[in-house]
């Protein structure tokens, strides 16, 4: 059993702290802490989950992947840092993400389209070549634009849009995506679940609203940790929260085997 | 080969128009009767389509279901109509639904909730015995409430809200679903792929953003036309429109055979 404190956690933030944030069955938070992590919007995650894929290492079937439900955000190359809030102007990390070295900024922009407008839209760092907008198929309804469904990073035809920032504007020519659900698998993790950079798989949630996610692409890094990608239109058609679990059920168009829902 | 007109069209009001509007091959709509089904957000759907499930009676491994996507609505008990338009008033049809004498009103209404409002919420009518809104999950977090997932009419233990009309106001005790994905289908048809009210199904989606629903709910009656119930959410997440078509794929539990995804 630990008592994890709010300054334990603080000790933490230069290293980053870990997202989700997983507890050992018997761990402790202090109110406090549990408070940073909220205000953080890190979720807890009970070790118990975490054991159940450790055990069945090298069974695909088994494999439980932790879902990150991503809500509307901007990548921006370095010139647009300085377009939208000056000149020399470094993003400021609010909390890392599930992938190390990524970070939710503390800077918002506002998303201008045809139709509508969205405010307080997050910036993710660290600055990257491209600038890109990753939006739900629902806020393309109400920004009055339809972009394609794609992998970060693949923005070749797709719409532009107009972001707003405290120091100015950009006019993007394009960069609008709607993020194409994949995971991040270290290739150690991969290796183990005979998985490779491209396949398709079988994801199914749990719950009142359970789903089979079809053609979920893998993308595998030394560094990358394991986690399912989903946008907040395919997490609320789940009924799927960020921590949540999902289960590896098929590869390539097949089922690893006829099996209850 | 028909030539449609809008003319032809609008002698079809009383009885009802086909919700989708189908049309064999060869068939030609006049561009105002093109107008007048888009205005009233008729879908045109194609006859193949249809054929190839008529073509394919008594296989349930290839029964195609159109789809029908379900924005926020109300269903207003008489006593809430008079309380938000008016004493004695009638909801007025604006358009046909999929399902028999089921129409959407002209009236609309605003949401308020504790965290937001959404303003020009569609009335669905007839009224019924019991007021009833249903929203998605993204409905929800800009409301500030989260209803269960529920089948229509279930409508205990849910949370309520105030809807606003331009002569009154009611603030609902309960009431508030996000509802629970299911297929209509007649007992004629249920037979022919020998569905019983209640299965649970497993229905399959094409496209950029393949989705298996895994518990689709039968719902089994005389005057029920075959259609696929799913909210904004589940829509926007599949890439699914009104009148695109889902695949039967399995049934409880079970998937028909190890398919090509």
């Amino acid at each position: 059993m630990v008592l994890i404190t709010e300054s334990k956690l603080r000790s933490m933030i230069n290293k980053g702290i870990p997202n989700p944030f997983v507890v050992r069955e018997g761990d402790k938070l202090t109110p406090a802490a549990a408070d940073f992590l909220r205000d953080r919007r890190i979720p807890i995650q009970n070790m118990r989950l975490v054991k159940k894929d450790k055990v069945s290492a090298g069974s695909r079937e088994s494999l439980q992947i932790p879902v990150g439900v991503s809500n509307r955000h901007v990548h921006l190359a370095p010139e647009d840092v300085s377009a939208l809030f000056g000149e020399g102007y470094s993003l400021m990390p609010l909390r890392e993400l599930s992938q190390p070295g990524q970070f939710a900024a503390k800077e918002q922009v506002t998303l201008v389209g045809p139709k509508g407008i969205i405010q307080n839209v997050r910036i993710l760092g660290p600055a990257r070549g491209e600038t890109q907008v990753e939006i739900s198929n629902t806020d393309g309804y109400q920004l009055g634009i339809h972009p394609p469904t794609r992998l970060s990073g693949w923005i070749e035809d797709t719409p532009g849009l107009t972001l707003v920032g405290p120091k100015g504007c950009i006019s993007l020519q394009k960069g609008v995506i709607v993020a194409k659900r994949h995971i991040h698998i270290s290739d150690i993790d991969a290796q183990k679940y005979s998985l490779k950079d491209g396949d398709c798989l079988y994801l199914q949630s749990e719950g009142e609203r359970q789903i089979i996610f079809a053609d979920v692409m893998v993308r595998i890094h030394p560094n990358y940790r394991l986690d399912f990608h989903v946008d907040m239109d395919e997490g609320n058609a789940a009924g799927l929260k960020t921590g949540d679990m999902v289960k590896l059920i098929g590869k390539k168009g097949v089922f690893f085997s006829n099996r209850e829902g």
